[in-house]
């Protein structure tokens, strides 16, 4: 049980900003939109992203439209380094794009970095250092001054490096880190002190970017507490202030939402909230949200799926199928009385007209999804369940295609019977379906290596059960399936190809079995075949039968069951 | 590119509640909990839970602590009035637990689920019907007056039956639908008609249920509504507000809990958010966010693991890797200075200290994790990466034990040559550790299938190289593969068994190969062999070879590198 947290945990102290204006707020234009994909997003993953992958989410980023991509911490490894080397030499930057990186406050850090950006147009460079008390306390071991002290040393340094490369266009950026964990009035004291070293101007400002590091609190605290920093930062007028949530208590959307209503002017995340832990904020779901109160976003994701395609190749992580805007599920309705709501609305609707539907928040055609394709994976939406079913009930693994073509058959029963089906049901169509107990293992089976090399070495005999008639067959080909192939496209004169297969055991020691999936052209005709047998080779050669079997010239005419 | 919206979508109208309390509150207990797992959740699946199912959900509901749980539409379908009907008849509920229906306002409907409910000891019986303009003026095509008509209509229904079944102790429950998207006076004017008819006290209240059918604002709009209605209604002190956040705009978390702040007294969602498109609140997320400042939620999830697998088992959706708190990945810190600054404050930390750890919101321990479990998913990171790129680029589709086993194997090189391994690099191992280049197919196979039934009826012969010597072998089983084996373990001393095996395509047409993945128990040791061949056969057999040269008896004394 839950043990009471009250001595273990202690709750966030709220802020009390008796005056706040941000609840009354309303967001009438897009906040500056920086990427940290590549960066804080990167680094949170299982598999960090390899060249070619951060390339192709730079390209990405590009293409939605962000202005400003935080590409990599150079210092921290050579890959971060070449990459962003690549990025410079290759001439990959566009003129309107603005990169920036991120340094830990260390001087050898910080040369590397500057050293890192060599040639480079306009750069952001993005300094930090830790400023929460526990940070200080366990972790530097430094006192409030002591903190100060590290910041605008290394602020100068920036300057000093800054000057020495006068050919690119710098905007310096500080963060103080855990800033959600910082005591307001020190971390006021600690920014003051670096700009008072940068003395930005409106006319070139520097970034103060305010980082939920871990999300500590509700996000009207965090907007109390960002209002606050707005209201009495030093040079407020030459200063982006800039947030960064994080997402630990599943409010970073609501935290950034807030924030930029408590007069943030930027923020930082990734798309479909990649990074650490929970994840960075969702550049995505920020944007859209604007997008569907009538506030352009100034990016682009017209293409939402290809976008979450390349992110999910990039990542190598999904993207759940609930997650807001993205997911396959989230403009599905699967009641009915959703569906026809939907349904009379769109009939209703006009050219020109508001966007007012119910249960959906967004045109599906604006992300580049079609109603039809709503509603397409809505009347397929069995495939997923009757997979899951076959596996975790029954131990079959059906490869991807198999799972559709046989779910158009449960369909078919469904849609006849109106009935619910159990895995029992769905397991006793599949073995009806596909001959799975009725279907004989070729008999007197003679498979022989003859020692030719290079070609069709392998000879088979076999007899073969075909709906009453036994065939004897025999064939060469370059394996046993191959050979038997031959043998049986000879015996029935049709023509036979393996396009596929998949097979495995299922259960273990005597009892086991191999259940074979073969993907198999027959004439014109596409479809799949299963076997399932205590022996491999016999399990993949009932398959092939399956499927002779369930082809149209497998069967007596008229009752064909299978077209394609 | 993204149109400009400003036509076809407009502004949520901003509450302005000028003198609204809710950013000032601070949540110092839980509130009353409802889960709708088995309704809301239940309806939004791709494949809804069977009784089987259900009954786990149940179980698991009642075991986290869930006072009331809304366990269906019981009008809706047969399976939800039988499931119904099993938690009765069964007496399956415990005293201490009050099951909740839900039912539209249509007398049919309403009747049908009083009788689902007779012998119940106590229920909530939950009445809805549409009151957003859209659904007015589109789907039902009535105006305001016969809205608060339909709706008081059933209420008084609802008292005749209830009235009629007297062995039940009821309570009542309204939700006008989609009150995200309803005018805040209408809202109230059906609220307080229905309230009018019911008679609710202090002594026996009612439910007053405000969906977010579908999230239309940011959530300081929607605690600003909320507030309204806490301050508005008619009879506050005999109603329990209840709000049922959605999350279409990534922020339900939020304005469940602002909404808390605002007034509502309880709350209903779902276990990881599972509901209609991007799902209902999730109350896992809401109760610990509680926890964590030191409010005890009253629910148990001490065992989040476990809770999470049954869910998923449920629901047959995953949780996702960075889902707050219960996702794989949201203890992990993958940066070397997180790493740092969590290994130095576990160090500071003393018995009995306030939790103030960096990067850890949440004492993994609490949740059934150990903050060991969490350092070890970082250690095999390269697993689910590794794997992703061996299917991604070259079709290899490893079996999730073999995945483990070659991680380690990578993780050994990672860890001595420091350097990152692209694609190229891990299927250059994973040839090189399985042999899969050198290991030569059995020659002068032959393999007869005797007609011997019920038994051993394959026999084999072939000629086998194994290290530098050639080995005749000649064997029978239940099938070529286990033939083969009998062979080889005659031939060389050692028993050999097939564990599990899986095997698959790669690629089409003339250049197709089949690989074979074989799990092997060779002596005391159990360990995979892979074979790739042209054909599947050859494939398989090679794989056992691949085995058995990986192992210790394969191998000169002192040159294993396999270890179990």
């Amino acid at each position: 049980m839950l043990k009471t947290p009250s001595s273990k945990y202690k709750p966030f102290a709220p802020v009390r900003l008796g005056d706040r204006t941000w609840p009354d707020a309303v967001l009438t234009k897009a906040p500056i939109w920086c990427s940290v994909d590549l960066r804080d997003g990167n680094q949170a993953l299982i598999e960090p992203m390899d060249i070619p992958r951060k390339l192709r989410m730079f390209e990405t980023l590009v293409k939605i439209g962000f202005k400003e991509i935080e590409v990599g911490f150079p210092s921290a490894s050579q890959v971060e380094f070449d990459f962003l080397r690549q990025l410079i030499d290759g001439k990959l930057i566009p003129d309107d794009v603005t990169i920036q990186v991120l340094t830990q406050a260390r001087e050898p850090l910080i040369r590397r970095t500057f050293e890192s950006l060599k040639g480079a147009k306009k750069a952001i460079v993005h300094l930090y250092n830790a400023t929460a008390p526990v940070m200080r306390r366990v972790v530097l071991g430094m006192d409030e001054d002591e903190i100060v002290q590290l910041a605008t040393d290394n602020a100068r340094l920036f300057q000093q490096l800054a000057a020495e490369q006068p050919g690119t266009q710098w905007t310096f950026q500080y963060s103080p880190e855990m800033w959600s964990g910082t005591e307001l009035a020190f971390s006021k004291r600690v920014v003051d002190a670096v700009t008072e070293v940068w003395q930005p101007t409106p006319e070139r400002k520097c970034i103060i970017n305010l980082p939920s590091t871990v999300e500590h609190s509700t996000p009207n605290i965090f907007a109390d507490m960002m209002e606050w920093m707005h209201r009495h930062l030093a040079r407020r007028d030459a200063i982006v202030i800039s947030v960064h949530p994080h997402n630990d208590r599943g409010t970073g959307t609501a935290a950034g939402e807030l924030a930029l209503m408590a007069g943030a002017d930027r923020i930082e995340g990734c798309l479909f909230g990649n990074g650490e832990r929970t994840g960075n904020v969702d550049l995505v779901n920020i944007a859209l949200n604007l997008y569907t109160q009538g506030v352009s976003p100034g990016l682009d994701f017209s293409e939402i799926d290809e976008i979450r395609r390349t992110v999910e190749h990039c990542n190598q992580l999904p993207v759940h199928p609930r997650h807001p805007y993205a997911g396959d599920l989230v403009y599905t309705s699967f009641s009915g009385s959703h569906q026809d709501a939907i349904k009379k609305a769109f009939a209703a609707r006009k050219d020109g007209d508001v966007w007012d539907m119910p249960y959906l928040p967004i045109d599906p055609k604006d992300l580049g999804r079609s109603y039809e394709a709503v509603i397409r994976v809505n009347s397929q939406s069995g495939k997923g369940g009757i997979a899951y079913l076959l596996e975790s009930e029954f131990g079959l693994e059906l490869p991807r295609r198999l799972q559709i073509e046989f779910s158009q058959v449960v369909q078919g029963v469904m849609d006849a019977t109106g009935k619910e089906l159990t895995g029992k049901d769905i397991f006793a169509l599949f073995e009806k379906e596909y001959g799975v107990q009725t279907i004989a293992a070729p008999q007197r089976l003679v498979i022989e290596e003859t020692g030719k090399t290079g070609g069709e070495s392998f000879h088979i005999k076999a007899e073969v059960q075909l709906a009453d008639r036994r065939h004897p067959i025999e064939g060469t080909g370059t394996g046993p399936i191959d050979a038997f192939v031959a043998g049986l496209a000879e015996a029935t004169g049709h023509t036979l190809r393996v396009l596929d297969y998949h097979e495995h055991a299922i259960g273990a020691g005597a009892g086991a079995q191999a259940v074979a999936y073969l993907e198999l052209r027959i004439n014109d005709q596409t479809l799949f075949g299963v076997g399932m047998d205590g022996n491999i080779v016999s399990a993949s050669l009932k398959a092939i039968v399956s499927g002779l079997q369930r082809s149209r010239v497998g069967q007596p005419a008229g009752e064909a069951t299978i077209t394609h």
